[in-house]
Formats: structure tokens, C-alpha cells, sequence
């Protein structure tokens, strides 16, 4: 269902020209690794300074590093702005789009509105945040966070594995840690917030879909089960009463995936497991695994946390071990703004005649700008459903598709 | 249905005390750690003499490092050797009886033959192997193997961990490796070998017996099955199509412990899985675990193990992933002599009343005795059914009834 028309395909192809140029700002290895206030993150701006002027936007950066772009409107809603963005920074080895597409899609989105004499009649700016993947410091969305007045300046004391505090990387970057505080907008200023980014996932493709509007951001919470049932020889103890934890997590394994994959929404993941002790003739004494759960409704979330619960510690009693389930992390589920999400469906279908509605299931510089303003999100379609790999890839065509969208996503408001 | 008559117990009592001395010859630490051609072992050593010499037995060391007590008969069939014993060595932080026990029991079963005037009309001998737990070196079982001609001189040249070899351990000791190979006995001349052992699992605990006659020893064979299917991130991916490696591996054990525990004798555990990339928000897309059959048919763990692979490489097939199952180690069964169990059969029942056969789980020093002559083991029963640990406890009246029950099958001989 992807457009091939030919002025879409053009602005599409000016996004892969613009990514495949921005992708040479990396440390060398396999695909791009940009870290946040580096050397790397430095030329990246450059390069997004010139897409921004190109769109006619003012560009300066922000105490906590964000490059803005900004075109202050002189039309009736000139008090008002609209924001577009993502980030700048990758993951290590990671691809060309996830983030960065979303900084040069807005751009290219502004450009054509202009191009096409759609002059909006309230203020846009372009964000290209510093710090989305938290890969470098053990914290993230530092530049949303001190829009929204949810930063937290303790994590400014913070290292990387060089030792070096994230107040002494801002402040050698050109950015100014102490005045991030001072970076909180005003709610009643801002119209709404909207990011491309791609789907890293397979729903689009497997639908055969350019672009899709996000309804809502997946809420998570990440737990630990600990089973501990008794060890012994692999030869002496026969297979009757064992207290086998790795037999009880295996059950546990099977029984809460089966039950995820009946929810249309919900994702339930086991990506961790250790044993005690861990020898091929010893029979596993303590088992400890990860259950993640994922879903836009942290009623649904709560509902299935609570079932594994029950469910491990009734598994485990039933071959005479012990498990206990305790959550250590949780983060809700963010909606998007419903009217954006009507304004992206309208804007799709008018360019590709049809249209597709999903959800999010990673965090997202619009999960924190949820705290500020309405948002949204379009997705664009990534090959296999793959991110945070060299192997990342969009389309021209579909990047097209997405810029057409967004430009009539801004005219529409 | 232990028995608690008062020759029993006086005869376990003694087995206790010298138990509980011997257990003073260890490293520091928790239980015992007796490795071969130590300090510990040297003093160990000393401690066997004297129990041996109790039982009117000629002492000495031989080349590979066993402790021989030899009584030369003088009644019509001198020219034949029947062989009693275990080995010395534990593992780290084990407890007292594993392995020594056998030796002392030895020792006391022929002590009790001569004080009840029941001299045996062939020879008799007393081992203690200097190491069966294979702790020190990567190798083991070297001084049954000598005597049965299956040494591999090549295991000289292995070191332990501080880069000795074995070879200067064993001269160090007041062995000697060049001369080992020089230990093969000539069957003709050994009627058999008895080695009483504690069962290391809770089959006699659970069946209130004392002791039982081991008819066969397990046959092991180890496994390793990897199972490779598809990464993602644990949000974006759905769960419809997901190919979850560790999914795949829960099926697999629910489903091959379930069919074990049909089986009467076949234990089948799964005591390691390791995780590609073992990430907490990543799906697992490499599965690494390790299966180990035991069984005292070699038929039926051969059965088994091909039902198993064929079931991997199913279960993976249906989820979209690819599972292959390798051996890395096999070891065929060993069969008790059947005249011999027949005899501590008759000789448990005399004693206590009762009898019970039982397979063994694990490898014993009778396993590589078994390529020089007839052999057969008595198992005492062990509290809670652990071994190698400080806990392990076979009570004096349990080892009263297994001297009663060796003695006498010596005099049936």
C-alpha cells in the first residue's frame, strides 16, 4: 500500500540522502554508535543545524543540549507553539534511523509545508534531543524531561564508564547543567508535541503499511521470580518428588506466554534466567528470571502481573518448591492525545488511502513530553521489524509517505 | 526397620568413632576436603593403617597410591583374591562417609569375620583409592583403573590447579607413576569386589530400609541442546510470531522431565541453560542447556535420548526456531554380578529381615572395577539422601546392619 508518487518520492529520497550523510558521524565499528555530548554528537548537530535552516528555522541549543529549531509565527496564533522531534543519539552498533529519522523527517515536514505555501499561523520547532537511549549515562530523556519540569537534577552527578559526571559532559559540550532547571515550558504556550520514529517492530510491514498513528504508549513493569526448590546428584535422586526450580520455571515460562499470546496488546517477555548451581549433573536449586510485561493499559498490565504471581507461586507449591514474584520496575502507560491521533488518521488516509492504528511498545522522547503537552506518534515501517542494529532500514517511498503526512498532520491544526 | 540388636549397634558405633575421627584429617573449612596425595591424605592414611592392622591385615601403599590391606590365607583357595573397599579423597566441604565409608566399613567387615571365627578360605584385600571425586585433577578413578589395566597414562602429564602434575603428585607421595602401569592384576586370581557406599539418594530413607543391594550402576550420557531462534525488543515485537528461544526450551523440559518421570530407573535432568543476549527487554534468540540421561539400561537411555532430540528439534520446528542436540559424554551401564547380589540379597535378609534392590545413580570406584572382575555394592542408607556436603549422615546402627550383611556375604562366598 506504499505511495510511489513522484513528489513523495522525492522528499522521501531527500530524508535517506540526509540520513545516509548524518550516519558519518559515528565512532568507527559496525553501523552508528552516537553517544551524547561527544565529538560525534557535535558534527551530528552541524549537519541538523543545516537541515533547520533549510526549513527556515532559527537553530540554537538549550541548556540541556537539545538543538532547537525554531519558526516564530507572525500569524494570529503566534503565542502558540507545535513541537516535532526525536533524538539525535544511537545505540551502540545501532542503525541509521531509529531517532534520527524523526529530527530529519520534522524538518523535512517544516520544509515542505513551506515549500507547499502552508504557512502554519502558530510557532513550530524542530527538537533533536541529546540523550534518548541512556546508553552512555544510566539515566535518559534528559532534554524532554527539563521541558516538562519532571528533571531530576540528581542524575546530573551521574558517570559514564569513563568516570566522567554528566554535569562535566553538558558543560564541555556547550551546554549548561545548572540552568536545565530553568528550561521548563509553560503547558499553556505549548499546541502538542508530535514524533516519527520507526516502529521497531513488525506490525506495519506484516500489514503491509507505510506509516501508522500511535494511540498510546505502552506502559512496563519488570519483575523477578525467584524459585527455590532443592538440589541433589542428577543420578540419585529419582525423577519422583524432585524439587526441580528450573522444571517449575519452565512451566511458569510456558503457561504466561501461552496466556500473553491470547491478548491482542499485552506482551509478557522472560529475557533472563539463572541458575543455581548451574552443573550438568546437579539438579537446579534456585532459579531467578525476569518477567517484562508491556501493554497501553496498565489496567490490563496489572491484571496479568497479578495472574503470574498467583500462577508461579501456585506452580512452584505444586512440586514442592517456593517462588516469589517482586516487581522492580514499573513506568504507567501514556495515551496520545485523541484529536492528533483523528489528525494523523485523516492527514494518512488522504495520502495512502487507507490507514492503521497500533501502539507503541518501547519509551520514547514522547513519553516524557506526555508530562508537557498532548502528543502523538507516527510509525514508519522498518524492514524485518528490526532497531538498534546496522541492518535498520526504511524506505524512500515510505519516508515520503510519512513527511506528506506530517505536513498536512501541521496544516491540519 | 533398622535393626538396633546390640552386636549391630556396637560394630556402627565403632564405624562412627572412626569415622568421626578420620573427618579430622581435612583442609579448614566446613565438612571435609580430602584431596589425594595430600597432607590430609598422608595423615588419612595413618588413620586406615590402623584399622586395617585391627582386621589383622598386611599394609601397604601400592604404586598409583591405594592403601592395601592384604590377609594371605591359608585355607584351600589362597590362591584367590576377593576385594573390599572405596576410596579415601572427598569433594570440597563433603562430608565423612562418601567414599571413606566404605573403606571403614571394609576394614570392620572383616574384623567381625575373624572375631566371629568365620576366616574366609581365599584371600582378602582392603582398598582405599586414593581418588574417586576426580577434585584435584581432571581425571579420576586412577587406582582401580590400574589394577583393572584401563589406565591411560597420558592423565600423568594433567595438572592441578596450582599447574603440579599428577605424575609429581603421585612420586611427591611416595608413589609411583612410572610403575602404575605395572598394577593390572590378572583376573584369574579375583573372585570379586564389594564395595559398601552411602546411597547419595532417597531411596532407602523413603523405603525405611538400612541398606540395599545395588543391582546395576546407571549409564550417563550428557547432551547439549541449543536452540536458536529470534531476538527483538520485548515491547515492539508481538507475541503472535515471536520465535523465543527460551519458550522452546520450557517445552522442551515440561515435556522430557514429564516422560521421565513415567519411567521406573531413567532420571533425565536439565542442570544448565545459559541466554543470547540475556537482556531483560530483549527477546531470547540463543538457548544453551544441557541434558543428562542416566539409566541402568543402556537400551532404554538410548530410547530416551532419541526420543528427546527428535523432540527438541519438533518443539523448535513449531515455534520457527531451530534446536540441535549434541552428546558430549557417554558412559555405559554396568551390571552388578548377579550370583553376588543373589548372595547380599540372602545376607540382608538374614540381618534385617527384609531386602531391597536398587540401581545406582551414580559412578563409583566399582564402575572401573567392573573391567577386572565380578563386582557388586552395598548401599547405607543417608539421611535426607544428600551427599557432598557437610549435612551428609548415615547413622551407626544403618552402618551396624551393612558390616552384619558384608561379613556375612563374605562367609557365603
Amino acid at each position: 500500500m506504499a505511495s510511489t508518487d513522484k513528489n513523495t518520492l522525492h522528499w522521501g529520497e531527500l530524508a535517506q540522502e540526509r540520513l545516509t550523510d548524518i550516519a558519518s558521524c559515528t565512532l568507527s565499528g559496525d553501523g552508528v554508535t552516537r553517544l551524547p555530548f561527544t565529538d560525534e554528537h557535535r558534527r551530528a548537530n552541524g549537519i541538523i543545524t543545516d537541515w533547520m535552516q533549510a526549513a527556515e528555522l532559527e537553530v540554537a541549543m538549550d541548556a540541556a543540549g537539545t538543538l532547537i529549531g525554531r519558526r516564530v509565527s507572525d500569524g494570529p496564533r503566534a503565542g502558540m507553539t507545535f513541537i516535532m522531534g526525536s533524538h539525535q543519539d544511537s545505540v551502540r552498533n545501532g542503525g541509521r534511523y531509529d531517532g534520527i529519522m524523526g529530527v530529519a523527517l520534522a524538518c523535512l515536514a517544516v520544509e515542505k509545508a513551506m515549500a507547499d505555501g502552508d504557512e502554519p499561523e502558530f510557532s513550530v520547532e524542530v527538537h533533536a534531543y541529546a540523550d534518548e537511549e541512556g546508553v552512555r549515562f544510566p539515566t535518559a530523556l534528559l532534554g524532554p524531561r527539563a521541558l516538562a519540569g519532571t528533571f531530576d537534577p540528581a542524575v546530573l552527578e551521574m558517570c559514564d564508564a569513563d568516570g566522567k559526571t554528566l554535569r562535566a559532559a553538558l558543560d564541555g559540550f556547550g551546554a549548561d547543567a545548572d540552568a536545565i532547571s530553568g528550561l521548563a515550558r509553560d503547558p499553556a504556550g505549548i499546541l502538542g508535541y508530535l514524533e516519527a520514529h520507526i516502529e521497531q517492530g513488525p506490525v506495519l510491514e506484516r500489514a503491509d503499511f507505510a506509516v501508522g498513528t500511535v494511540t498510546s504508549i505502552c506502559g512496563i513493569e519488570r519483575n523477578v521470580i525467584t524459585i527455590n526448590g532443592k538440589t541433589g546428584h542428577a543420578g540419585t535422586v529419582p525423577m519422583q518428588g524432585r524439587r526441580d526450580a528450573l522444571v517449575v520455571a519452565s512451566h511458569i515460562i510456558s503457561e504466561i506466554t501461552a496466556r500473553a499470546q491470547k491478548l491482542e496488546e499485552l506482551r509478557a517477555t522472560f529475557g533472563t534466567l539463572k541458575i543455581l548451581p548451574g552443573a550438568v549433573n546437579q539438579i537446579p536449586e534456585v532459579v531467578t528470571l525476569s518477567l517484562e510485561i508491556r501493554s497501553p493499559s496498565d489496567g490490563e498490565r496489572q491484571a496479568f502481573s497479578a495472574m503470574a504471581k498467583d500462577y508461579a507461586e501456585q506452580a512452584a507449591l505444586e512440586t514442592g518448591c517456593h517462588a516469589v514474584m517482586n516487581q522492580t520496575y514499573v513506568q504507567p502507560a501514556q495515551q496520545c492525545h485523541q484529536p492528533f491521533v483523528d489528525r494523523l488518521q485523516s492527514a494518512t488516509l488522504a495520502v495512502e488511502g487507507s490507514e492503521l492504528l497500533l501502539t507503541s511498545g518501547a519509551t520514547h522522547d514522547a513519553s516524557a513530553m506526555a508530562a508537557l503537552c498532548p502528543m502523538v506518534m507516527l510509525f514508519v515501517r522498518c524492514r524485518d521489524g528490526v532497531s538498534h542494529t546496522p541492518e535498520e532500514f526504511a524506505s524512500s517511498s515510505d519516508m515520503g509517505v510519512a513527511i506528506q503526512v506530517m505536513a498536512k498532520f501541521l496544516k491540519s491544526l
